[in-house]
């Protein structure tokens, strides 16, 4: 299981405004059976298979073209770890134990 | 305002675990009073005034370092808008009213 | 066509220097015939096909992990513009270009 | 010293081409005298200082906002090492050094 996250920037969009775009890629998101997932302000955290995941986040890319945008900038964090089963919520629940101590 | 994502990887730890080094970064945050921050699983995301903001990284970047640590790779996306105030929490609403229509 | 740029990071090395992983990533590059790339001294940049580039660069990915490293942490950039033909020689020159005036 | 990478977006640009804000970026380069820099085609690498790195890279962001140009997203990756004296030029050395074994 590995955890991503993807961050996608419409270029060319006239206002400064994006969210419209964000929305259809969680929408991509939502659609899928397989990957959980968790939207924050600077992005959105996914979890699942790599190959899944990667899948998806080069749908969610292709879903943010259209006919006004042509240029779209995708930046995707990888954390992959292998010697013991990760997910978004023990990630979490590791660093806050250490900050209680 | 600006908000602020940033991932701070100390090299060189022996093992895969770097949860401990992300706790002490959490803490130069928790003694800072004009910040606020939000803790994910893959990085913690900061708003506060760009000056500042920028400040605060350093000073997590830094605490990073220690006799056994002596490279950090720090990560950083500033989304810095100034036609209108943003928040962590404006920007999450505002997706996430798109995904109700 | 899509540029990215891949920077990966294997966690838990002992010692700083990651170079030898890096090297490690290059040689699945050198194999492969539809890709083409640039060393840089923080990533590595590589132009081709979308699908393409995603698959040399999980393959990266995964050449990266070994007996000693159980963690890998890959971040990726993808610059995908679909109104002309862009290429990392023609994203470099235009700034160059302006910079002339 | 640090060595850093940065790559800056300005939304809301109307068209897909942003080369002229990235050559705007590199004037301010250009008038510092104690950064070394290399543009690449996916940003703008830097060396130096690590508080000069980062004060150059805060004017490099300013220098994108205009009358048109409300919104901008600067991603920062900064590598440092203190165990020795790194460069752009050494990183990259060290790779090739590995590769041609």
């Amino acid at each position: 299981m590995a955890i991503a996250e993807v961050s996608i920037i419409p270029l060319g969009t006239k206002t400064p405004s994006v969210s419209e775009y964000v929305a259809r890629t969680c929408r991509v998101l939502q659609e899928d059976k397989n990957i959980k997932y968790e939207l924050t302000s600077m992005g959105t955290i996914i979890e699942g298979d790599l190959e899944e995941v990667l899948r998806v986040i080069k749908n969610m890319h292709e879903a943010t073209f259209d006919e006004d945008i042509m240029r779209v900038v995708t930046t995707v964090k990888i954390d992959d770890r292998r010697d013991k089963t990760v997910s978004m919520k023990g990630k979490l629940e590791s660093v806050l134990k250490k900050l209680e101590r």
